[in-house]
């Protein structure tokens, strides 16, 4: 028999399911997850979303990532590609074991920043995907933002790379993977409208000049952290206008 | 009584509503929608979603808008603004005389390319944003794409900027807004996942590279047409590397 893996974005947190995902979810034989270690807080939302749909969540040891800081851009993406390459190993092996309809749930939409498609590419089986609610809309939507100026662009972007993007013109931007809120060290006035954990039931929310929020944001962080026991967060950047 | 509106995103398709969706549609008074004249298609969406969920929808007429081509970038923004301006005058005399809880249905996710968030901004009422599914995270999935190399940006923009940001340097691009596949006079060689009517029974997909699939996507396009009856289409761009 062969297996068919679907990829399946599930939102930030359950009630941001869309109808298809919870379908799909249900059309599976079992779920694999990455178990990160103990206390995962995103292993135990996925075993909730599991156990509502009455379907089985395998969670699958996570191999240990190269997170050495000191990496330059060619070793950062060196590391991650083995690191891809040791997770498709690990999931291989387990749906050889188990043949069947095989989902992953992945975190907010799968297009943005998540590793789970480039992942699930080196199996050689036949998969899909179905998009999910990204944390980029969440914060749009908490903050009631429209994400650029009518007809204008914006750039998503990696906290690793705000001060190039920045040094390179770019005056509104959406920032994920930033833990040290590397927007406090541009030059300039910028406006920020940030979030984290968003969707929990401790979801913070900070707006407004930056340098006069740098402080709330950073308590606000160390807020989420210790009421979820884990912190994600993301932000919109905008050059501010010249006070009027 | 004071009115209360639910800005609320439903993503491309029936199926791509969330449960919290799902349930915020239910918790209206009544939906409000833009009425672009005869056999809207999005109207009649919106319409089968309201059905659906018991909740009557007021279809208001839509203040036509100056679509002159020959504007530049600063008439074209006040011509927007004037249209918000109207159809915000147009919704506020139907809440004023029916209050309650009002919902607008945002196609995708209301942080893209909408206008809905500006619009009930200048009513002046208590409002709040759900999210949705944008095109742009529908497209990714059905081209089982992440919509950025590792770690890297990626741009959202308008056919109308393209040539624009191209000529920037940016070289990985998703763009809405564009009917005439700007795409397909840019110099040099690109990579193109495009989609139009994703999410409806006669959606269309085409990858490659752009100068071979040009003539495919203009096809493609025309089909999504005669068959939907309107067509919308996106893509995502990416500079070709140099044939291996
Ligand atoms: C590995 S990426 C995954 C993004 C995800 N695929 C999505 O579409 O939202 C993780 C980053 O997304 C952002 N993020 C994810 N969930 C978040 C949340 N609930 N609140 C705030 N930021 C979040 C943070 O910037 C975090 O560093
Ligand atoms: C006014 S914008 C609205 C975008 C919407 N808020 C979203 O999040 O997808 C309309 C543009 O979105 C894109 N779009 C919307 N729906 C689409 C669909 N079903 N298929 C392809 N492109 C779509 C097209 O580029 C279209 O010109």
């Amino acid at each position: 028999m062969t297996s068919r893996v679907r990829i399946i974005g599930i939102g930030c947190h359950p009630e941001q399911l869309t109808l298809e995902a919870r379908s799909a979810i249900e059309s599976c034989d079992y779920v694999i997850a990455a178990d990160k270690g103990q206390d995962d807080p995103l292993l135990a939302l996925r075993r909730s979303i599991c156990s509502s749909a009455g379907v089985e969540l395998v969670a699958v040891p996570d191999p240990s990532r190269d997170r050495s800081s000191g990496l330059d851009e060619a070793g950062y993406d060196g590391a991650v590609l083995d690191w891809h390459d040791a997770r498709a190993a690990a999931y291989s092996s387990v749906i050889s074991a188990r043949p069947g309809t095989v989902g992953f749930l992945v975190w907010g939409d799968p297009a943005f920043y998540d590793s789970t498609i480039r992942v699930v590419d080196r199996l050689g089986l036949e998969y899909d995907v179905l998009p999910g609610v990204s944390a980029i809309s969440l914060l749009a939507a908490r903050h009631r933002l429209v994400l650029h100026e009518v007809g204008r662009p914006v750039l998503v972007t990696t906290g690793r790379r705000l001060a190039a993007e920045v040094e390179a013109g770019h005056d509104n931007l959406v920032v994920m993977l930033d833990g040290r809120l590397q927007a406090s060290e541009l030059p300039d006035d910028w406006d920020i409208w940030w979030g984290a954990n968003l969707g929990s039931p401790h979801e913070e929310l900070v707006s407004g000049r930056l340098a006069d929020v740098v402080g709330e944001i950073t308590a606000s962080r160390s807020r989420a952290k210790d009421a979820d026991g884990w912190v994600m967060d993301t932000y919109l950047l905008r050059r501010a206008s010249p006070a009027g």
